[in-house]
């Protein structure tokens, strides 16, 4: 019998890698790529900087790539370089409500896991936090049977930039063009990132450039307090008992958003139970506690701010459609804020639709047979893999895209020449698993989706319906174009017509029958 | 900005609690109830011991339930049981290669974490590990913050079992009895665990049983070192690392399934680069391991042993299939045991097929036209929700089940009066999630789905032409009994034949025209 024993954190996912997006090779560079990428985002972000970010693929050897990501963000104080980049869980934004990339404090540890897993190498970061300040290099790994991070060198070092953070590692991948690549991925990052400048160096040595279109970046959202909407009974418990308030309605006031005084009395109101507003939190029992969360879920509260969230907005949708999808027409609709569990998130549907010419764009639409091209994208970034598996392919499968004018067949997406873009901004995105490349099928959530699905279905039905008059009208003007040269001649025969009077028959029955339809 | 901090594992999974299986009420039951059965089981049968489980459901207030699970297991020695049942990632199954339910050391801690979220109540544990021993009751929850058990009560008590443990919870749910119900989840694993007796109260106070059908305990299986096929460079560094072996040639043989002394020399000399039989194995360098890594995926070394899992086998999966799904023809087919990333594992499959009236079976095949109906199991375990993302699912959606006689449309599962049951044993399922409801997509593991269901269709194909064959020819003899008299009538006004004559010549047609058709 093996003995019992704790399992590391870094241990549960050397074995579970899968987990964390690094099962096949060619989705393992993707996801290394983003997770670089997303961060290096984050931080630029955070410091009211215009992202550049420099990706770099190379090959090494058989199936093994060195991969770089270099941005010009604020640059990390060297102290805490070796736990971000080689510790699991742990980052500033899991326990903070503000819509961020990353959230789970895994990612790019995740990343140098994998890579140390298969290549044997440790990572190498180079940072630096301003003009004054030193560059460092460092070369870390984890430690994976204690969880903590391996620092194998670290030194100052020249580097001609002036803030920044550089990431290297070297890992077994497989690089491909396709739908789940790299370059994919950019592309899609750029449409949602307009204001980021990106550039690809690929393993063949060509470059692909994703220059900035706007120099304005989004609002940066602020932190909140829980909605009290869908707050769980348990997360209440802890709350009351890691609060400073000394008083159950400052309480309820300060750690909630959208609680007044007024609310507040409110809800100790409602609970009863000897609650009064200036029990002490801390002494709240179960039961008290299970009667208040009871009162905050039938009290009535504003709904969330919206600021802690930062969607893309109708126009940055429409825009970034026209400038990467060749179409005809555009549409966006964006949803009001709403919450689950305590955390506001906000659902934005862009459709780009009709067959066009033009092939100067990074993405095409589909035959009108085939199935719509389906964007997935969860706090502007682009979701590449697992689609069967997320709510949002989910809830365009449920819709009835047929009373919108496309073909769709039972439980399948809809076909025809569009692309469906879906971005949920959320301050809390609740993937499948840590590898974040499908959303979870809660309730709310998928009710969000829907309803901006349906909005962007009325819009997309007049249209449709209006080309498909067109072009049944077309087809008719086609057809007589075809056929009345014969009918005349036919007439001109019988009624022995000379060719001037047929050519007069002609006419005339041209100008009778291409009146538009009514 | 918030600080950089380290993230609680209990944290992590108390926001992303779905990941571990409980999102929807529904769904949170049927997981609670299956984290305490597995558990169960395997004590049992490590133990030796035929497993008798049962389990009640109780609605103790608005959508909140009361789930206990007893067993007549060996128990479990008081020290251990706050950490077994409230700390995640705790458990004996990690660290061993070995066929298990378990083998994360998160699911029971996890639904005991939901409880607490949800009803704010700790878990009871009543455990007694024998005549001897003294029987002891344990209020357990998980500390969050803090990744330890709080133990809120621990006292000896009477209790009438010789030896077992009794896990109660009271947690928020739904209770259903549809396809993703508790009452489901234990009928299939009566289908795939016929020594075990289970029973199930309902909260409605109804009783369902069902009783073992064997006596016989499947074959314990062994704890095996990883085969050398597949081992991923990083896992072979740690090896090298953790060895106690002072030679390479000796921690070859000693460390992995499969290598003996002459394939340890040849790997060896294969690698080069100085390393010999007596290099200390700590000292090896990065470079030596790679090459050594190289030379272990080419040196020709065995399957791995078989008796690290337990499949089920042909007779027993023949025998579950005729105990609970009503048809008409029953197969089974057994692949040998292959391997990914140096894990073992064996792919069996059976078929019950062609409608059957009898309606005193747990499981009934659907209508001609509807899916076939899937039963995905992993290491005896049914897999109950997430079939869309299981590379089950995915193998038999890929396989072309025209050719076997179903209808299937294109991407989708073959329709037809059938189940299809897959199990896997090994002794590590990837799982896509940490909720263990599906199969990631290793290219292994689906390769050897795929063989399984293709030998399984060639049987079924024989089956399904014969059945096709005999209707044909029932239908053509319906035709010929409906016709016959009108066309003998015929004949015999034609022919002016008296009524005798008629019946003569309607006998002649019918023995010409009925005998079977070449």
């Amino acid at each position: 019998v093996t003995a019992l024993r704790a399992i590391s954190v870094a241990e549960f996912f050397s074995k579970n890698r899968h987990l964390l997006g690094f099962d096949a090779p060619q989705r393992a560079l993707v996801t290394a790529v983003k997770e670089a990428v997303d961060n290096a985002l984050d931080a630029c972000e955070d410091a009211g900087i215009l992202p550049e970010i420099a990706v770099e693929v190379r090959e090494t050897g058989d199936d093994v790539f060195r991969v770089a990501v270099e941005d010009n963000g604020p640059g990390i104080v060297v102290d805490e370089v070796a736990r971000i980049f080689a510790k699991l869980l742990y980052g500033s934004k899991f326990h903070q409500l503000r819509q961020s990339r990353g959230q789970q404090g895994i990612g790019i540890s995740a990343a140098g896991l994998y890579a140390q897993l298969t290549t044997g190498k440790p990572m190498r970061i180079v940072t630096r936090t301003g003009r004054e300040s030193d560059a460092w290099e460092l070369l870390v790994s984890i430690d994976t049977s204690h969880d903590r991070p391996d620092v194998h060198e670290k030194k100052k070092r020249d580097w001609d930039v002036e803030h920044g953070t550089r990431v290297e590692l070297e890992l077994e991948g497989r690089w491909n063009e396709g739908p789940g690549s790299v370059l994919r991925y950019l592309q899609l990052t750029a449409l949602t990132n307009p204001h980021a400048s990106l550039r690809l160096t690929a393993p063949d040595g060509t470059s692909h450039v994703f220059e900035r279109t706007t120099s304005v970046l989004p609002l940066s959202p602020v932190a909140i307090r829980p909605h009290p909407r869908g707050v769980e009974l348990g997360r209440l418990i802890a709350m009351l008992k890691d609060t400073e308030q000394k008083h159950l309605a400052g309480f309820l006031h300060a750690e909630f958003s959208r609680i007044g005084r007024i609310t507040a009395l409110r809800v100790i109101d409602r609970a009863g139970r000897g609650l009064t507003a200036r029990s002490y939190p801390r002494r709240v029992a179960k039961r008290q506690a299970a009667a208040l969360h009871r009162a905050l879920g039938h009290v009535r509260v504003q709904a969330p701010r919206s600021d802690c969230i930062a969607p893309l907005g109708e126009k940055s949708i429409l825009a970034s459609l026209r400038e990467h999808v060749a179409a005809q027409h555009y549409f966006a609709t964006c949803r009001p804020p709403a919450v689950y569990r305590g955390n506001p998130f906000a659902v934005e549907v862009g459709v780009a639709y009709g067959p066009s010419r033009d092939a100067s764009r990074d993405l095409t639409l589909p035959d009108r047979e085939d199935p719509v091209l389906v964007l997935r994208f969860a706090n502007r970034v682009p979701l590449v893999f697992q689609s069967g598996a997320c709510a949002i392919t989910r809830a365009i499968v449920h819709t009835n895209w047929r009373g919108y004018g496309l073909a769709q067949a039972k439980g399948a997406l809809p076909a025809g020449p569009a692309v469906i873009l879906v971005h949920i901004a959320s301050v809390w995105v609740p993937y499948t698993s840590e590898s974040k490349q499908a959303i979870a099928h809660y309730p709310e959530l998928a009710h969000e989706i829907e309803l901006a699905l349906r909005d962007i279905g009325r819009q997309l039905r007049a249209r449709v319906l209006r080309d498909d008059r067109v072009l049944l009208e077309r087809k008719r003007r086609a057809h007589i174009q075809t056929y009345l040269p014969h009918v005349s001649a036919a007439i001109g025969s019988i009624l022995h017509q000379s060719p001037k009077e047929e050519a007069e028959t002609l006419r005339l029955l041209r100008s009778a029958l291409e009146r538009p339809s009514a």
